[in-house]
């Protein structure tokens, strides 16, 4: 096991109604100033955003709003709310909504504390202080809610990266899983696939006797495999929906991660489709794992035997393990299938002929993409013509 | 699955030779007059206590010491280590050692910003400030590194009572395996079998549908099954020490307990037992855990089924379930002895005479225990008997 740091500060408030504890939250964790930050329609219809107004209302808290936020969250949005937090001495971001809106409040709350361009923490900069953030989840999927990082596409030239820190672990995150009951299925199926990626990147490892931490991951998407069609056949299943969202934060505040080398090679890829198809990340990779799993498997065949049989259900093949891999990659195929995600790059009007193109934005050049196996350009191609 | 609030805010600083980091997060976590709490002398033998000082003298922190913590850790000493604090106006307390040396600082902190009696506390009052506390940990067992929770024997009539708070969760916790690879084995088991304990008593309730936690449950189960006998077998082999100090944290600092009832009925039990013979607690545990499952099973057969084939690897009878559920009673005392712990009263040479006493010292009335199934004083006493 590698030596490691473990920190998950977040105040979790989980179950029915809890929205209506926001403003008693933000008070508690030092808002005194609030930007509410959110998406589209969905949480004006439903009336969170009037109910999340009302409980800082009762706590006299001042606040102001900034909607807006699209799927692969944008840099000029962020921009915009860094803009307002600066104007109106803001001192809290509350996000109302879904990773990317969580991912967008993160950018603006460590924006609004740096005199240069928010990007710069985009391309490396080390984070080091940003605003408070607290989220008011409404989809199980990104793990944002539990999580220190934020992906942002930067419009110029359509890059999307990663940046994390623990000054952006949010304060406190509120779940109600009541909020996800009304997610179209092709939604749910990909938060579903969302929440196994982020699992199966630290999974699959080159570091040896991390059991506790195997155990964990197998947890999780056991869980999500038995919860994910019970949601999908019956959306209001409060139940269902209630594993769903926990798997989710867990699956993704590094508790199965820590202790060992992770990979992530599979959402870098899945980030260069995303931001040239504008599909959903959990679709993207719903194409992408299986791929790079068909590509690395003989690395170590008995990692993914353990694999099949311990969340697949697969028997072991003693004979033959490669096998057994196999067929658990070929179950886990199935599976997202089963739910309604796409497996091949048709499904996301992707096209072959687009690799080079993709490989290029990637821009590994001599570097290597990965742990589990370091991959080069070659590799990349060929796991995205596997894909195709 | 019920509403809840999970909080486990403690920073985890894991892996070979952290401790000597523990000047530097003492400071970043605002401690300027430390004082650092311990037991008896391994841990001035093993060198620990001397790179402990001098971690903190290299920051230029003032540090005082007091030493003396027993297993079941007692008031007197809480008492005495309240007074150094308020004399000399300590800010941070440091324990270095197992979850006695832990229970023992959270007391000291929590009784050192109040101004009446600390056994208060114990006693039901809540709590709302402590001063900082944090661990430095040599044996993998009680959790109290990542939870919120201490337990104390009050000198005056021996009696064993549980407090807990949000403001005694340690700001860090340093976790390092190899200051666990010269403890005897009777108290590398006593640990194994605490830790199983803490699942367990989560596992075991009446709320339905919280697949996430007992996946999480049967996890940590499973890596404990695994690697207290490798632990056992080889005691300086780090990467057994290491899954099994992670699962110890794990275990209980409910992340594997959250949106259920849960039950606790055996360590109360238990309590009774260490606090009238001294007994260590892991040894307790697995004397009476057996006992409790045999007086309950039949309030819910296909959870101890569950309980024996996803953590036992029994085969389900689907005829007889019941026949599961014993199974996997029978190999979790089976287990328990393999790695040698008692199972029997005469064991820790408690009497079943004795019997009438404990359930009285219980104080129970009219009152029940536990919420699987709540007990009185008439299961209590059944329980107890099943353990002679």
């Amino acid at each position: 096991m590698n030596n490691f740091n473990f920190y998950s500060p977040t105040y979790f408030v989980f179950g029915k109604e809890r929205e209506n504890e926001a403003g008693k939250y933000v008070k508690r964790f030092g808002g005194s100033r609030v930007l509410i930050h959110y998406g589209g329609g969905s949480v004006i219809k439903s009336g969170l955003l009037d109910r999340v107004k009302a409980s800082l209302a009762s706590e006299n808290i001042y606040f102001t709003e900034l909607g807006g936020v699209m799927p692969n969250p944008r840099s000029g949005l962020v921009y915009k709310g860094i803009d307002i937090c600066k104007k109106e001495k803001i001192d809290f971001v509350l996000a109302v909504g879904g990773g990317s809106t969580i991912d967008s409040s993160k950018a603006i709350a460590l924006g609004s504390l740096y005199e240069g361009d928010f990007w710069d923490f985009y391309e490396g900069k080390p984070v080091e202080k940003a605003l408070a953030v607290a989220t008011i989840l409404t989809i199980s999927a990104a793990g944002s809610e539990g999580s220190g990082g934020s992906v942002i596409t930067h419009e110029n030239g359509m890059l999307k990266r990663a940046c994390g820190g623990d000054a952006m672990r949010p304060v406190f995150s509120i779940l109600n899983p009541e909020l996800t009951c009304t997610l179209p299925n092709y939604q749910t199926a990909s938060g579903a696939t969302d929440m196994m990626a982020h699992v199966m990147e630290r999974y699959f490892t080159n570091t040896k006797d991390v059991e506790i931490t195997d155990r964990l991951c197998e947890g999780i998407l056991l869980t999500i495999i038995k919860e994910a069609p019970i949601a999908l056949a019956d959306p209001t299943n409060y139940e269902s929906r209630a594993n769903l969202m926990w798997a989710g934060m867990v699956a993704h505040n590094d508790i199965c991660g820590v202790g060992r080398d992770q990979d992530w090679s599979s959402h870098q890829m899945e980030h260069e489709l995303s931001a040239y198809y504008d599909v959903a990340h959990g679709a993207g990779l719903a194409v992408m794992f299986p791929a790079w799993m068909k590509h690395v498997m003989h690395h170590n065949v008995l990692r993914f035997a353990q694999f099949a049989v311990r969340v697949w259900g697969c028997e072991m093949d003693f004979e033959k393990p490669e096998n057994t891999a196999l067929q658990g990659i070929a179950k886990f195929e199935q599976f997202l299938i089963s739910i309604g995600m796409p497996v091949r790059f048709a499904e996301l009007n992707a096209k072959g002929e687009d690799i080079p193109k993709l490989v290029k934005t990637l821009g590994l050049g001599s570097r290597t993409l990965g742990s589990f196996v370091k991959l080069t350009e070659n590799d990349v191609t060929e796991i995205y013509k596997l894909a195709v």
